[in-house]
């Protein structure tokens, strides 16, 4: 990794200098009666409630409104592993985006340890703090063993934003985007660059959202039945995705394809492009760096978009992860089903949907309107 | 234990309800330049500079002014062994008052876990998040060996604040009140009732502070060498203190002692009582019962302190431990040396030094003076 010595004038490092985040009561500390009401004797009345009936835990702590971003530093941005330390930055800049746009107070915990058995034991542990676990930024194939064993120890909503988070922007673009072009979602061909902790996810997504056919591509070409180099994450999606049985790679897979969707940062040429279907949808999803220029995909797809802020149609995980939380919390869920993600998808689609262009298929990631209406939708989905 | 079904009129339950602090970002997110500089893409630069010199951290991340209060909920206040949930109130109220009086950033971290092997590693892995640790209402003797163990572990301060917190406030509050009665601390002979967390602070601190001898006694009197029934904590205990070999109850060690400090909870009752040598100090600290009800106490010793806020005197730990991690991490301090905690009770008694009266030995909690001094002491210690 290339280090980049701080400069002071710099105003990134200007910006993150000391954090960018505080802790602030809520409650007054002027006189000895609230020294005695916010702390001892007062609170020992508050504790023995909770102690007899935990469920009071909501009501008279901020746990109730808390998430904890837990990261084991693995995989953060596209920078790979470069340990607790070097994420937290990352994960300081997640929790302030969910204080600014749903009021969730969010905690960065970056963990010194990459064991995925203690990473679940130490995150049960603390699950009496929080009122939900944000995942990030912890690499592949792990990431999904450590949510499954997570979600079944704990009964609060664990949530892995780069799988999750990312599988539902995609799939609010993906139903705008079709919407646009004319197209039912069951009867579109989709091709997934990508087989890590998003393109598993989005995959899953848009079969549960109604797609007709995913084929998934990782580095080493289609992902199928037949190949043997798969481990299981690859052979369940092998199991569910490419009905036709496609072999070969990515220009195999792209071959009479309606959408191409890149999570994965590979490059791809126009040669490969060049086989999709007229009039088809391409996201591009890799930063800084598409994997397909938007330049270049607007000659080969009627819609376009990408993870970058400075084009249009930015596919921005904070479209989603601040308002799933927010919904979870207010309707008090124990976990994030399939259900509320999808609700959650076809709200921040239809934010947007009176007013659909090609440059605008999802809403931009400061409108203010889209938290609330994802929450509402989620809290709605709660079983 | 009283289950109390919380009243919603009851002005203690509706200060707490919704808890009592929050997460508040100090960097603007209002438009995309914001957004790119706070988060993607830009901080990836302070990712990567962080990853390539850690010291960054304490730069670039709100880390270096963060405090961890982490509790397994076994020793709350006097209300024992609640649980982690049962204990978060209290823990919320300690990060509130970290804040007010000392401005640091305190999170509090209640633990689904007794087993001290597991807490030690769990604290281990989230150090890289915090600047300190302040362990919380960890029974005794297992407080011990974890805050040991974790300080070897980790190169962040970490402070039992039920033992050394209280330790240092009943440093500050004896070498005020020696003061007043015209004593030298080498001369004096304390009596300390309780051999749990504080109890064996205490006596340590003092000893460190150059009291003359201490006598302690536990719930089965005197500790003493010829006792077999003492753990290893008390072991030790016994081969530091009680030079003269006293045996017997808290009676026996009272006979002619100047000083008794209460940190048990336990009655002591005037027939004991009456054997200390006049013009001496009692401070009972047990709350809400003090071991010797103040006003009996006045009977018996020129100056007596509680741990009340209703009488004067309040032995406090609020003045210690703010400004204890204020200075740590000022200094960036990898541990709480003894040097360190003997400069803050300097600090807290030299408040009040110019105006010492017997119902002014120590400051009041809310002396806005005493945090910045402590802080200032303490920082000026590290080595």
């Amino acid at each position: 990794m290339s280090a980049q010595p701080p400069d002071p004038n710099d105003p990134v490092f200007a910006l993150h200098r000391g954090g960018k985040m505080a802790i602030a009561s809520t409650v007054p500390l002027a006189s000895r009666e609230d020294l005695s009401m916010a702390y001892t004797p007062g609170v020992a009345r508050v504790s023995q409630a909770i102690a007899a009936d935990e469920s009071l835990t909501r009501e008279y702590t901020w746990v109730q409104n808390t998430v904890a971003v837990v990261t084991d530093g693995t995989a953060v941005l596209g920078l790979g592993d470069i340990g607790p330390r070097g994420a937290m930055p990352v994960m300081e800049g997640k929790a302030v985006l969910f204080k600014t746009f749903a009021n969730v107070d969010a905690i960065p915990i970056c963990l010194d340890t990459k064991d995925p058995d203690e990473i679940v034991e130490i995150v049960r542990a603390l699950a009496p703090s929080f009122g939900g676990i944000n995942l990030e930024d912890i690499s592949a194939p792990r990431c999904f063993g450590i949510e499954q064993r997570l979600d079944a120890a704990i009964d609060i909503p664990v949530f892995h934003d780069d799988q999750h988070g990312t599988a539902i922007v995609v799939t609010a673009a993906l139903r705008n985007a079709a919407k646009l072009v004319n197209r039912k979602l069951n009867d579109l061909q989709v091709v997934i660059s990508g087989a890590g902790a998003a393109g598993v996810a989005v995959t899953k997504m848009l079969l549960a959202a109604g797609v007709g056919d995913v084929v998934v591509c990782d580095s080493r070409g289609v992902v199928h039945t037949g190949r043997e180099d798969l481990n299981s994450v690859k052979a369940d999606l092998a199991g569910m995705t490419n009905k036709n049985g496609r072999t070969g790679g990515i220009a195999d897979a792209l071959t009479g394809a309606d959408v191409l969707i890149g999570v994965s940062g590979g490059q791809i040429g126009e040669a490969a492009l060049s086989g999709m279907n007229r009039g088809g949808i391409i996201f591009a999803l890799a930063n800084p760096n598409p994997e397909v220029h938007p330049d270049l995909a607007a000659r080969h797809a009627a819609v376009v978009a990408t993870g970058r802020s400075d084009f249009p149609n930015q596919i921005n995980n904070v479209l989603a992860f601040p308002g799933v939380f927010r919904g979870a919390l207010d309707a008090r869920a124990k976990r994030i089903t399939e259900d509320m993600k999808l609700a959650a998808a076809q709200a921040i689609a239809d934010t947007v949907v009176d007013d659909l262009r090609p440059d605008q298929i999802v809403p931009s990631p400061l409108d203010s309107r889209v938290a609330p209406a994802v929450a509402a939708a989620v809290a709605a989905a709660v079983r």
